[in-house]
């Protein structure tokens, strides 16, 4: 009798480093300890009344049936409108797909594109459920290493350095994660034009893009309608539990898209997508931007604050809530320095190391996803553990 | 400059061609024609009250931001408890994954288990997701004939004469779609022998389980803690566009399992977690049964009624809401009977060929999810159209 094992790509999809920190810090905090969490990728806000209430209306209504497996019709339009009024790019309800979370639009766009063995290119440092995507479906996600000289992020000539023959297909987040960092709209629209000219496929992951604080980036939706926009309504929006974001596919490919979602998971939750009627619409934006201006203010005091401590911030995050910080300063060792200062400062950060294996082990990102006192007293605490 | 071109993963996977029958149904309802839907794999009923309340309730309390990636530990908790209450079955808390829908249970399991060109067995005829989802992952649906004779379910003898080099595992819905079958407790226990003395891993979905009208079924879960159980809110707890399911799976890969949930969905909705917990609570239960026993009257008076038109019923449904019945009678081509029956009648009903090859084409699948004067004044013109 064999015993059974698990699938060797299960078994291939590291855990995150970031898990056993947070393990850790609740064990602490269920002995009376304080711990302040900037490991978080989650806004520590609540979902604005207004949207909350459109989530009670529905269930009220009895909204409790399945939706189309690409979204309520008025919601596809809605996010389709929303294109024109923030980027002024004209978009095609009808290439809009809602999806459950944009880890469904994620998923749906790598499942339509890439099959066994192709590859794709990514940023390391980068999202690491990106690549663990890539792998679920047998695709190799080729990991292009990228450092403060490209901001982090990708280039026209990474892409074509990096692209080989069973390359399909390059996946931007922009801005990234765990740096923050943008693209320029020239550097994005000449990564296009790599990208188009090999007959491959790009992919933006847009969902921090609306927490970009000094201007508002372009859209890699105004590039053409054969780019692939993941977005969400999680972060801008502060929708997380919801479950709620969508995808911006090319119009050949959404017959595809609709028999993929059909199968994979039906539909994305009906009550998120009725209050996300209300996340879009005007009345609701200025809670939004309250909430951004928050993040904004929190980022223009971390950042100085961490760097006065001996931290190097090689390059300046333009949105997200996160600070990529190299630790060379204090050893090196991000994993050792995460555990160092959750033991002794009560503070909670994620390594570096989760996000890859170009010079990430020498980095930490904070999350500045709690009150600015909170951030305060936890840069106290580390100027005395560090000093 | 090569065109781009989706997967041929993607690609292989069919359209469901009951979509076209509800493209021409809403678009006969756009005309005026009265359409009795007979076509959707969802029940009727709204969400009971209570566990609306408990939605909204969650809402009011601010409950939206992420839970554990393998859900609220209350309601892990709560599952567990439950397959102790219903089935006497002792199941630890630990081993319950809370997915969105049953889809995400379905998918977490296969790709926990299976790698690329590994093979599953599974019914055919059979929910034509289960192998979509197989080759989503690029494993094998090797699609095993059955037939009245088995009760439209794999055996033990079928599934070692199925077995092969690469098989790794059986799925088995229970009862299954499109014929509402159930597997006799003892057949069941010889397929879980079979699998298990090959080494391999057992799936059984059980997401119309509790939809079983005339006795309760021993669960999966009461063959050992090596099964994998898939279950669902959605059909039984009425909860379709809430999202939300569940995994029961082996201790020894929780640790995948959890792994694989914070990559592939970060969690399942929270608002649907809370509402989860009062659709376990004992209140609720009359409300349910209530629901469940105006489905069995609908079975009892449709199952004779079809008989009566000259429709074969091989094998009687056990539960569910479907009847997957021959069409011989009326020309053996069950997806231009369909059409017909839809053009002429205005009642929508699901062509067998979605459901596989074995002789599916030569059944429709009613759905008894509307009302009995619906399903009668279905049947009346029925029979004015296939006199």
């Amino acid at each position: 009798m064999t015993k059974p094992h698990a699938a060797a790509r299960a078994e291939a999809i590291e855990p995150f480093r970031v898990m056993a920190i947070l393990a850790r810090a609740r064990a602490l905090e269920a002995e009376g300890r304080d711990i302040i969490h900037m490991e978080v990728g989650e806004p520590d806000f609540a979902t604005p009344a207004p949207v909350v209430e459109a989530g009670i209306a529905a269930l009220r209504a009895g909204r409790t049936h399945y939706t189309p497996a690409l979204g309520l019709p008025a919601l596809r339009a809605g996010i389709a409108a929303w294109y024109g009024e923030r980027h002024g790019v004209d978009v095609d309800a009808a290439r809009v797909a809602v999806t459950p979370g944009a880890s469904g639009a994620l998923l749906l766009a790598l499942a339509a594109l890439f099959d066994a063995g192709d590859e794709v290119l990514l940023a390391d440092p980068g999202y690491p459920c990106n690549r663990h995507f890539a792998r679920l479906l047998d695709a190799r996600a080729v990991a292009v290493p990228v450092g403060p000289e490209s901001g982090y992020q990708l280039s026209a000539a990474l892409v074509e350095r990096h692209w080989g023959p069973r390359t399909r297909g390059v996946l931007v987040a922009n801005p990234g994660n765990p740096t923050g960092t943008l693209l320029d709209d020239a550097e994005l629209a000449a990564i296009h034009a790599v990208v188009r000219a090999r007959g491959g496929w790009l992919l933006v992951d847009e969902i921090y893009h609306s927490l970009v604080y000094d201007r508002v980036p372009q859209s890699a939706a105004a590039l053409g309608d054969d780019v692939l926009v993941i977005n969400s309504f999680s972060k801008y929006f502060l929708m997380t539990g919801w479950r709620l974001g969508w995808l911006l596919a090319p119009p050949a490919l959404l017959p595809v898209i609709d028999r993929l979602a059909q199968n994979v998971y039906l539909a994305a939750p009906t009550v998120a997508q009725h209050a996300a009627l209300v996340a879009l619409a005007p009345d609701t934006r200025p809670l939004l931007e309250a909430c951004k201006a928050e993040l904004r203010a929190r980022r223009d005091w971390l950042l100085p604050a961490l760097e006065a401590l001996g931290f190097r911030i090689d390059a300046r995050p333009a949105g997200a809530f996160y600070c990529y910080a190299d630790v060379s300063r204090f050893g090196g060792d991000g994993e050792s320095l995460a555990e160092k200062l959750l033991l002794e400062a009560g503070v909670a950060i994620t390594p570096g190391s989760d996000f890859g294996v170009h010079g990430a082990g020498r980095h930490v990102r904070f999350a500045y996803t709690t009150a600015l006192p909170r951030i305060r007293e936890a840069v106290a605490r580390l100027a005395r553990v560090l000093d």
